[in-house]
């Protein structure tokens, strides 16, 4: 786990939340991005090595419209960047984390991305992310 | 706001969650502290230019007992770091935002801290925290 890559939001209304953290972090988002295969719209901002992802769901589908019902808005997952994932996975299966199902997989932001189950992770929703050009 | 100094975890047991997130982020525990006026133990880790502080409450008027009671486990605060604490204070103050009452205040690790009223940040509960020393 080399850093906080990012920090995931949840958020009904991104162009609302856009203006808010454009706000509270001083910078404008560098980038908006769909992930259809995840039914998000995503926008990021950078807050020196980090980043803050915010998430709007864009069907009633997606993990983020999921979220939003049962929690409302707020930190959706936390973000390690790792050098290698599948290097990364093996050894958290050895110490006994799973990996949800379908990962790893394409994420946003040019990223490989795999999530681990919360149930083993203090309710954390812990994203791993390894560049996809690297 | 120059990095994310940290993500705040609440937890039921900081042994158990000390070693879970050894094994997770595949380093110890660096340091434990208890910081009585917030009725909190603490437990943190590095992770590069980051830090994830572990919070356990050590009485039941703890904000960390309200938090689990409320919401159980998770991630319960952001925090950035920054230089100048008041003047980012006075910037956000101008862009809307409100500080929680009762800080500045001094918190774990040698910050001089602040939180911001999640009620104008997307229900996230974000803290900015300067160096003591600086």
């Amino acid at each position: 786990m080399d850093k906080i890559e990012h920090i995931g939001i949840a958020v009904k209304d991104l162009a609302v939340s856009n203006a808010l953290f454009e706000k509270l972090l001083g910078v404008p988002s560098y980038k908006t991005e769909e992930v259809a295969s995840e039914g998000v719209r995503t926008s990021f901002f950078k807050s020196g090595p980090n980043k803050i992802e915010l998430l709007e769901a864009i069907n009633d589908e997606s993990p983020i419209a999921n979220f939003l019902d049962k929690k409302g808005e707020g930190v959706h997952h936390i973000a390690f960047a790792v050098g290698d994932l599948e290097k990364e996975i093996e050894r958290l299966k050895q110490e006994g984390f799973k990996i949800l199902p379908g990962f790893p997989k394409n994420g946003a932001d040019n990223k490989i991305v795999a999530f681990l189950h919360p149930k083993e992770t203090n309710s954390v929703l812990v994203e791993l992310c390894q560049e996809a050009s690297s």
